[in-house]
């Protein structure tokens, strides 16, 4: 491999040339094995950022990622394997719920999830707090779960894109995270690796999303399909509107909660049914498109009709109890906040719109996310939306409550929601919550 | 300083901002201290190439690199101190002349210069090519020769812009040599620290230069001449002619000897004097402006009467002799090569041009020069230049005589000659020695 001068690569990229496989091997492995050093990778990054890649070479450095590590193979099973990836919301637990669904119409689901930071919840954080629940399984008991119970949720292994782990912490420390061809050759090398062969993507857009436009959030799908379509991994994208919290809850136990009141089809003192239709539907689609995606059914809307009637049979609920105590989870321990207080409208009229991102951030401040990796988390902590944009409210309606260990950071969280939340007199249109479909066919 | 997020600082640049003092400060001490790290360095560097710098960015980074180390101090002379920089170019041995004839005229002038590499020579190595010359006086040594002698040349030193040090050897493996601000940073942070209140650019332009253009050369001397005005040092640069080597003699000990002929004022059994006119006449231009920078004159022009009274009444020969002498070198001795070839004219008709990069690239060959800094160099390899742009030519003329210390590289450095000239059956137009002059008045 010592034909290729570092140097001379970063060169090349910088003034916007395109990468071959062998170049992208040399940059990558010679990387990920400590010989090339972290100031020549950091510096072609930064060219990356500046010159970006094209569809192949992404496929390409995708591809070298993914042969750093491990991979799982289920090539063997005799149905494909299928998972889903969200680009994270504010309230989106519907891995929770989907894994074990779309196990119970029998496909098979090998998640690979992550953690929250920023604004954002991560799947691993709202499964650890249900008492017991353990997120590290080696690779082999993971595969071991899926090829029999259907579905396993674990964290990310040190065998799983060793590359990508090192890129990434690189990329934190010096500014070429926002880089379109990283993010996705980042996403697609981790979920290539769990040897799925389709994959559905969660791409959130608006206020509380990391892309905030339609246009920004197209792009990211579409390079992702990208990269699958040169995998041969079928991928489908549903683009769905972060522009109010997914349900109704916002925080660990509280969106467990939110999953088992929708898994049992239930309404609580707190909430009606009705009130998490929002994320129910967004979990069924899903389901939908990856049992199509796992041969279960002809179309995704035949895996849809399969999927409301696997949630409504209860079916779905049975699946997630099998899945939490596979993975040493007590469900009937589930904990919850010892204080409360409520968010209540300053004025009577419509909520024009909510600013998801400050949403998200009031949670963290009641314990609910970390702003920095060192952070820890209080599961109870969080939040329960009673209204959404486009609701009429009356002057003193409840809007959000607020959950915490302690009373003592409820002033500044009830400050932040106040900044999140504009209202208006008059009645407000409302966009759909999911916007498009791309990919496979 | 711990207020500021390098992260920050490299997304700042990444979006085009432009920094403040205190954000340089920052950037440019702690990385010199080692506690940036390089990566992070590596980073903003490559931003800086995509984004650029303002002129006051630049000046504020230039003094910061100035005050990562010592300066001299020469401002209790009772005229400023002044130097000479060139940007680099094919037979350039102007310095070796300059210093002492200037100081002939009662200027002073601190000149640490700087080595060969890649095609164009070093004033350093043809210093050195004189036997027992040292260039690696201490800074209190070199500023007593100044003060007592006038003049004195030397390499740089560890105590002057570590920072520039450091940063050039990692922007040399990261791609990011080529941006404006940070190739003016690094000339005019080294020349500020000479204490100097004067300099003169020696801006090449042409084949042979790393500005090929005479666009480049002035945004190259634009850019330095702005920082000169940010600090009150004046700052004039010529731009002159590199599409033909300076001189006849392109080669260390060679070009010391072309220097003496010019300070003898003698025609030798190889050479005429009047054919060492270019390289005679820049050297009085650029002592001219000297001069006067050096307050002994009231203008360029009354500056350039006087440095040909200098060299004419042989007052240069005699302070070039007494420099030399000061630092150790034995003139007597100048080792001369023990082989030689001529390459011929291949056929009649004009030079039309020639690739003075790649004539430099001959000389290396040769071993008159590195490409690596690893590399030895051969103090008597070389070239003599017999007919240059615009000549006209007999088949079988001599164009250039080689220089070795075997006949070992003739032939490729032969091949390369020839691949360096282009021919023409019709006369050529020259470009001005001279094209512009540019800065303080």
């Amino acid at each position: 491999m010592s034909k290729f001068f570092p140097s001379e690569l970063i060169k090349a990229k910088r003034r916007g040339q395109t990468h071959t496989k062998e170049e992208l091997e040399f940059l990558i492995q010679s990387y990920t094995r400590g010989e090339l050093p972290d100031y020549q990778m950091s510096a072609w990054l930064m060219a990356v950022f500046f010159q970006g890649m094209t569809s192949e070479e992404t496929a390409l450095l995708t591809e070298q990622m993914l042969l750093s590590g491990s991979q799982l193979d289920f090539s063997d099973l005799p149905t494909p394997a299928v998972d889903k990836h969200s680009t994270g919301g504010v309230g989106d637990k519907t891995s929770l719920m989907l894994a074990p669904l779309v196990a119970a119409a029998g496909v098979f689901v090998p998640m690979i999830a992550g953690r929250g930071l920023g604004h954002t919840g991560g799947t691993l954080d709202k499964l650890e707090a249900i008492p017991g629940f353990s997120v590290n399984l080696g690779l082999r008991e993971f595969a071991e779960q899926v090829r029999t119970v259907g579905a396993a949720i674990i964290g990310q292994t040190a065998e799983i894109c060793p590359a990508d782990k090192k890129i990434y912490a690189l990329r934190d420390v010096t500014a070429t995270v926002e880089s379109l061809p990283l993010i996705c050759a980042s996403i697609m090398s981790k979920k290539l690796a769990e040897g799925i062969r389709g994959l559905v993507l969660d791409v959130k857009f608006g206020s509380g999303a990391f892309m905030k436009t339609v246009e920004d959030a197209t792009a990211l799908a579409t390079g992702l399909i990208e990269i699958g379509k040169h995998r041969g991994v079928k991928v489908r994208a549903l683009l769905t509107n972060m522009n109010q919290p997914l349900g109704r809850y916002v925080g660990n136990a509280l969106e467990v909660e939110e999953c088992l009141q929708i898994l049992r089809q239930e309404s609580t003192d707190i909430c009606a049914l009705n009130d998490l239709h929002d994320c129910q539907e967004v979990t069924l689609r899903l389901a939908g498109e990856m049992i199509w995606l796992g041969d279960k059914a002809s179309d995704p809307e035949e895996g849809y009709a399969m999927a409301v009637d696997i949630l409504k049979s209860g079916q779905a609920l049975t699946a997630f109890e099998a899945m939490v105590a596979r993975q040493g989870g007590d469900l009937k321990s589930l904990p919850k906040a010892q204080f409360r207080r409520t968010w209540k409208a300053p004025q009577a009229g419509y909520i024009k719109a909510v600013d998801v991102e400050k949403m998200g951030l009031a949670a963290i401040e009641l314990g609910a996310g970390r702003l920095k990796v060192t952070d820890t988390i209080d599961p109870v902590a969080g939040l329960f939306v009673h209204r959404k944009p486009g609701d009429k409210v009356e002057a003193g309606d409840p809007i959000v409550t607020m959950f915490a260990s302690s009373e003592k950071h409820f002033d500044s969280a009830e400050k932040t929601l106040a900044a999140a939340h504009e209202f208006s007199l008059n009645s407000v249109p409302q966009r759909e919550l999911i916007e498009r479909v791309l990919g496979a066919v």
